[in-house]
């Protein structure tokens, strides 16, 4: 199984050791973060930041994952890869995790389609097919792949009605982990599928064991269990 | 031709009052973005507000405007028009323009879809479609509409190629216009198509003959004016 | 008692019709915040737009209304005086509504203080004492007034221990009316001394009977009753 | 010369380990800025958070440090230090780098004045005085730190009109400098001076010469040269 190391960080130094410790062992590519604490000023010096990491990997594939809501870092995806497409060598493509579906549009389609663009929000992936998503990486795919593929399927097919049904209990799946604190429920919830994949670390907080019941009544009313599968 | 009224405004009785007349003179329905000033704490309380500004005009259909890029009001429109449907006996949807498709998606599916929800992003139409979008209200729709039925055609015959490449080609208009500052260059650029719609309103500033120029060059660049038609 | 009207909204026109009826009715200067809406990109489009109002009430003097957390206009207003005193005749000043004592300071020395600027934080009053403020408005002063003048009074002495036992007062009475939303909790506290201002307006909702009894209670721990007089 | 060492990040192991080392090395204290990627929910959480990096450093004082225009890491740090005081047994205090001197002031009064507030926003030294600082930590100390001596001296023997016409200087200082971009300009201004600190990192950058010369001429023009000393 080919393993995509995330090596983002707030120090340069950091990334770079952590991307050459990637490349040693052997994963198929790097993904990076914009730094959060020191914001670049320019798309450019974020070009010049992501360029430093992937060099120190040179081997293998990277990806920029852009999700500013955690990171706080906007740019335009669609200008940093133009802009670094010279500049990097090993520039693959992005993680999108963002709702701006315009800029994704004009990401998938620069260069005649050549980067690889994984959207990373699981509530929108329908709207991502449409404007030409191939890939994407998220949690709720974890638990939920069957639902998801269904969904795909029936894009493919043209078959609307029936994506959209499953996109929409993928959003009342979500809501519900959401109001549980969206990446402790889903680690409660992977518990509750028999994949213990242990706690959250802090700041974030386990579920409480109120919490976790209080969350399968909840999936259970929603018919989740009957249809993950 | 139905005229909707817009009457929002940060003032509730300034909206009663938009509201009462836009009913004596004949309007199809009315909209209101949320108050911007003093925030809604809850969705109960904007709830509240739309009922008061509804009421001002019992005979018409009344819409929420949801456009936190400039009200500030963060709410999800879902649990607003589920919380309304009882309280507000004319609520018949919302403008979204907003890029959350998930809660886009879950309006269109309250109710047996009951509610008409007009998407308010024009680059984002195509995605907006795959969710179950059925009317759209935008700015670039006045310049370009033959560009966004070819779009909305293609879509329907399954065509989602075609609608991908309508759709980036409105991205290209779009970010064209956002350089100049989005308002300004869409009234200088229903000018040059020989509709004078007058110019924009302090604290918005026309363009400049130099600018408008520029952008006349830039739309050619991406022939904006061969495939608008 | 000279009374001071504010003329503000998203709508230039509001603005001036507001402005007009102030100087008619013989306010003693208008006020306006920044248009919230369509937002102002640049410095020189805020002074114009505040230009627009002002000439509206030639015969009052003109204050900038700073609130930037109510209406997202963000502006170093020294700026904005720098660049105004030409362009405004009646340019009075500012009611500064934001905890950015650096612009502030910046503003009490533009051309040899001749700006009037009223501080709008109740909670940060001694420090803006300390950088030269010489007027403040606030909700609190309606309710708090003499322990604000004993504040005053000891800051002037050089009594800065005094002073900022008052300062901490306030800002646990701020911290408690908070607790139950600010404005609304302000308002039954007015009643509570026997002033009834009337209710909130939407979408702000009046505390409920239970919630005022427990912001007495909360007021009274804290003893605001003894030193608010 | 007594050395806090940060030790923050986005990840509690990383923090724990250079805690540890901190400690192995003899550093006089630890400061741990919020984690600014997953955010924690409630201040409970964030207390939680920095225990657990305290713990790591049993020896040494712990400081919150508090600057959410960097982390987005919201907080009143006055709470937070409520809270910590039974859980985090090397609890000495916080850098307070943000604009809030409510939360500030009451951080200075809380359990008898027991906690080290040491400010950090150089611009509003003199307000941040005013309601108790005792203690400072800034980039401008390095190189204008007699102004600031003058400033403190000012105040502290009620010269407030001296006092504010040195924070004045320093708000000009400070401008200037924010127009090349604050670090790298600071980093200039270093080297400047004869105390060549190395550039800045990535995604920062450096100075340009040309632009070097430029903050050295309007450095010049407000005399920073001369009151500097």
């Amino acid at each position: 199984m080919p393993v995509v190391v995330h090596v983002g960080s707030t120090c340069l130094a950091d990334c770079r050791a952590l991307a050459a410790h990637a490349q040693e062992i052997g994963a198929a590519a790097i993904a990076c973060v914009g730094p959060g604490f020191f914001k670049p000023a320019t798309t450019a010096d974020l070009v010049a930041f992501c360029r430093e990491v992937a060099a120190a990997a040179p081997g293998l594939p990277f990806y920029y994952y852009h999700i500013p809501s955690r990171t706080g870092v906007q740019v335009a995806v669609a200008d940093l890869l133009q802009q670094g497409v010279d500049k990097i060598p090993t520039l693959a493509g992005a993680k999108y995790s963002h709702p701006d579906l315009m800029d994704y549009l004009r990401c998938t389609r620069l260069l005649n389609g050549r980067f690889d663009l994984l959207f990373g929000l699981d509530e929108m992936l329908l709207p991502a097919l449409a404007v030409g998503a191939r890939g994407a990486v998220g949690t709720t795919y974890n638990f939920a792949a069957p639902l998801y593929y269904r969904l795909i399927a029936a894009f493919e097919r043209g078959d609307l009605e029936t994506a959209r049904q499953e996109q929409h209990r993928a959003t009342e799946l979500i809501v519900c982990l959401a109001r549980h604190d969206f990446l402790p429920a889903s680690k409660a919830l992977m518990k509750m599928i028999g994949l213990d994949c242990g706690p959250v670390r802090l700041p974030l907080r386990p579920l409480s064991a109120e919490a976790t019941l209080k969350l399968h009544d909840e999936l259970a009313t929603i018919r989740f269990f009957d249809w993950r599968e």
